[in-house]
């Protein structure tokens, strides 16, 4: 027996870190202090086609269910969950599945949590590929299983040894948050290594029938031991609160699984709704999940087209119902980028938990179209006013720099100098008075494809690189008074005379001239 | 790594048999052929008052919370589940709990899954006092800890260096299924003794609000690491289906097994429904919960007084919502027993599981007086209805000897031999004319305290144990016919010519003098 320490929690447990998750609706409210019915979350992945309940010409009825739930609660659940497993089943519509591979699980979460507990011994190894799904890792981790990290992209090379080294490996396909969707025929290769290597291919298809439930391997996990599928109800169905997920396996690993689970996982409520979700005709192929399924791969692509236009946004695959986009151009990090998105009541999923993606990436849900078009509309809020901010973030630097003398005319370390002439002033490298709008200083408009709209490029303007220019600007910010007035000020008595040519130096004729030599 | 099997799951889970439990009606139903309305169920024990529900009085809407909890459901639960650790931390009223030491559980039995998997390492020791709820077991055998099993009267003859050898000990208080309620001091000693033994005490209060919540650890739990409590609404609430129970523990601990347990594992409608009945006015002495234990006193002694008077029922103590009656003394089993209360529609929980109970006693719910009433005339008719079956049973036996000219005349070896008299014909041990009625054969009817009325005592009849007698009997069942019949036929060709002293012999006349030899 383990020597007592001096805590009667297991080390593995007491070091353990929650699982991160999206959908932090409470937790954001409270922070922001925005109305929870006022936040809008792209950081959850449901289905944007709605709950089977919206839409009346289903025929389900949620308040009929609720009533008969409750006469049944009076009792313990009939923890057979015949009823649900047999829904589950029909919903699979394989031949070779019956109630018999179907364990019910509390969310799917619990199905992960279930397996592991079932499989993994203290010291044992599993594959856990990365980036993806936070879980995996969480219940190794209780189990105090030790975890063998390989990048998504390499899994097929993983050899019949290298796999035999490990009781599970993962795979979530569509994989969050990647939205690669894998396909069956590679899968199968992946399965026959996985049996020889007597290693458990633990298939996470929870996106699929938002994706495309074909390439499931869910009728292999129905004759192998050595495969598992693991499905849930609350991203297809859109009720999250209803915790609903279902595992398919052998018969042998069902049933030792379905003793092993815990006694009344679902309450009377979770098996009628899940049972009616799921005997929905046609299956996975119902005229629900079709339409959702048409609707997403509609709108992904709308949020892809949309954002590729946004420079440093780079969407990934278009899939499934969520998007993960890479942000690593961005001078803004996903965690700030997510905290900025919160503040205009929009949630969305920074990948700060997601290994190998980190800071450097963001997933956002597929949403109804003006939902879509409302995230499109704050990513240009969110970095006009970030660019806003940086702009006087390094006016204020300036400044500071000023003061203590340190002022730095020309960074020829600078990989974008000379980016308006040749012995340019970098000053400011951010001009404070950007966009001016005014064309004498020959900045103008320009059409962006990337934004989809015109944008004032300042290329031809070398106004503010001029040193004497800089010398005036410097002075008049230092005086006395906010910011934005001295700059109102500046603009009217430095820039303005200038514009007119009304200023002793002629500093117009001296850009024109600029313009003229760079020709 | 552990060796790899030809099979992914762990050997102690291949192994792993299903706790058994009360409350099987769809089962039952099934196995009886009876609808699921008419089943009466006394093996589950749930608050015979009623759910709060029931009583419009305390103001509880469901459809509301229902449609509340829907809206809800398309998002994610908030995993801290505030409403509900906050809720129940104000139920248990003690100054030093707050929703830090409240762990939220999917029903208590995932609260002791937890504490196990946080817990126990594989080889660790528990000890669990026997008899007691199965659960302990089946989650201690799911972490392949190693089980000390303790008879329930000697744990507070533990030394400390015994506890000390164990993780774990399980107190259940009130006792499942002995109704056994321990006092508080004498749980504080041991309390002491575990924190010395740096072993957990592991109480599992899950039907204190309906005995006597004033003896709860909760306090002590939330102040020491080595002491925890395990409450659940499923009882106390009446609705099992509901799926709700909760931890108490050091913040400590708790911060640390909410780490570690499934996220999201309550439903907002789990979250609603748990935060109204907790935050009922006045906490485990709500109105509602005083008036449940008034009833279940009340009841719980009716029942116990009834069942007394029951020839081998030995009720245990009336402290809560269940009995524990000891029916040793029937020749009927508890399992046999159970199977003929559920041909009646009356579930009741035989003892199998339960180690050292077997299948010498039935446990049974208390419930409302009607039922309570129903339940004791049902004995009545299952121990007739046995009765007829068992003589008809030694009946057949004795024809079945008779034939292969095995007859048995005096059974020297019997304990109760002689019965009737010195030299008596055992063969017809069981008359099979019992209970004729007719005191011209020397029975009569007295008045039975245990039974409550009237019954038929043969003792002094000697004419079914008279050798010539039995002779005639025995020639005139051999002949063809229904044995009813052929029993009819005797009465009047052979019985009642002796009583009305027609017959050659003047048997009367033979047992007229034997009874006054006895004397």
């Amino acid at each position: 027996m383990t020597k007592k320490a001096s805590h009667p929690l297991k080390e593995n447990i007491r070091n353990l870190k929650c699982c991160f998750h999206g959908g932090l609706i409470k937790e954001n409210s409270e922070k922001y202090n925005i109305p929870e019915q006022d936040i809008l979350d792209f950081s959850a992945n449901l289905n944007p086609f709605g709950t089977p309940f919206d839409h009346p010409e289903y025929g389900l009825d949620y308040m009929q269910l609720a009533a008969d739930a409750l006469k049944e609660s009076v009792n313990y659940p009939d923890n057979r969950y015949l009823e649900f497993r047999n829904a589950a089943a029909s919903f699979l519509n394989k031949p070779n599945i019956t109630f018999e591979n179907i364990i019910p699980g509390n969310g799917s979460t619990e199905i992960i949590r279930l397996f592991c507990q079932c499989v993994l011994d203290e010291g044992d190894k599993v594959i856990i590929p990365y980036p993806t799904f936070g879980e995996y890792e969480i219940q190794c981790r209780l189990q105090n299983a030790e975890i063998i990290y390989v990048p998504t992209k390499s899994i097929y090379d993983l050899t019949e040894e290298e796999l035999s080294a490990a009781k599970i490996i993962f795979i979530c396909n569509p994989n969050n948050p990647t939205a690669v969707l894998r396909k069956r025929e590679d899968l199968l290769q992946l399965a026959k290594k996985c049996a020889r290597a007597k290693t458990v291919l633990f298939m996470d298809e929870a996106f699929i029938e938002l994706s495309d439930p074909e390439e499931s391997l869910c009728d292999i996990a129905a004759e192998n031991d050595y495969v598992f599928v693991m499905r849930s109800l609350t991203k297809c169905f859109a009720l999250p609160g209803v915790r609903l997920g279902f595992g398919v396996a052998s018969k042998n690993i069902a049933d030792a699984l379905n003793r092993a689970r815990l006694s009344w996982n679902l309450s009377p409520l979770q098996e009628k709704m899940g049972a009616a979700f799921l005997s929905m005709p046609g299956g996975v192929n119902s005229d629900y999940l079709q339409k959702s399924r048409e609707m997403i791969l509609g709108e992904a692509n709308y949020l892809k087209d949309e954002l590729s236009k946004v420079w440093g946004f780079e969407p990934g695959v278009a899939t499934t119902n969520y998007l993960l986009i890479d942000i690593s151009k961005r001078t803004l990090d996903s965690s700030a980028m997510a905290a900025r998105f919160a503040g205009h009541g929009i949630l969305i999923r920074d990948c700060i938990s997601f290994k190998g993606l980190e800071t450097d990436y963001i997933r956002i849900a597929v949403r109804t179209r003006d939902e879509n078009v409302r995230f499109v509309q704050t990513v240009s809020k969110v970095f006009d006013e970030w660019a806003k901010e940086f702009a006087e973030y390094e006016l204020q630097n300036t400044l500071a720099n000023h003061k203590r003398g340190g002022r730095q005319n020309e960074r020829e370390t600078c990989g974008y100098y000379p980016c308006h002439f040749e012995g340019q002033d970098c000053t400011f490298c951010y001009c404070p008075f950007y966009p001016c709008g005014d064309e004498r200083t020959g900045g103008t408009y320009v059409y962006s494809t990337k934004r989809n709209g015109k944008i004032w490029s300042c290329t031809d303007c070398y106004i503010p690189h001029i040193s004497s220019v800089v010398d005036k600007m410097l002075d008049g910010l230092m005086e006395d008074g906010e910011t934005e007035d001295l700059l109102k000020k500046e603009w009217q008595e430095i820039i303005v005379p200038i514009l007119e040519e009304r200023d002793d130096n002629t500093i117009l004729a001296y850009c024109r001239k600029i313009k003229a030599d760079k020709k």
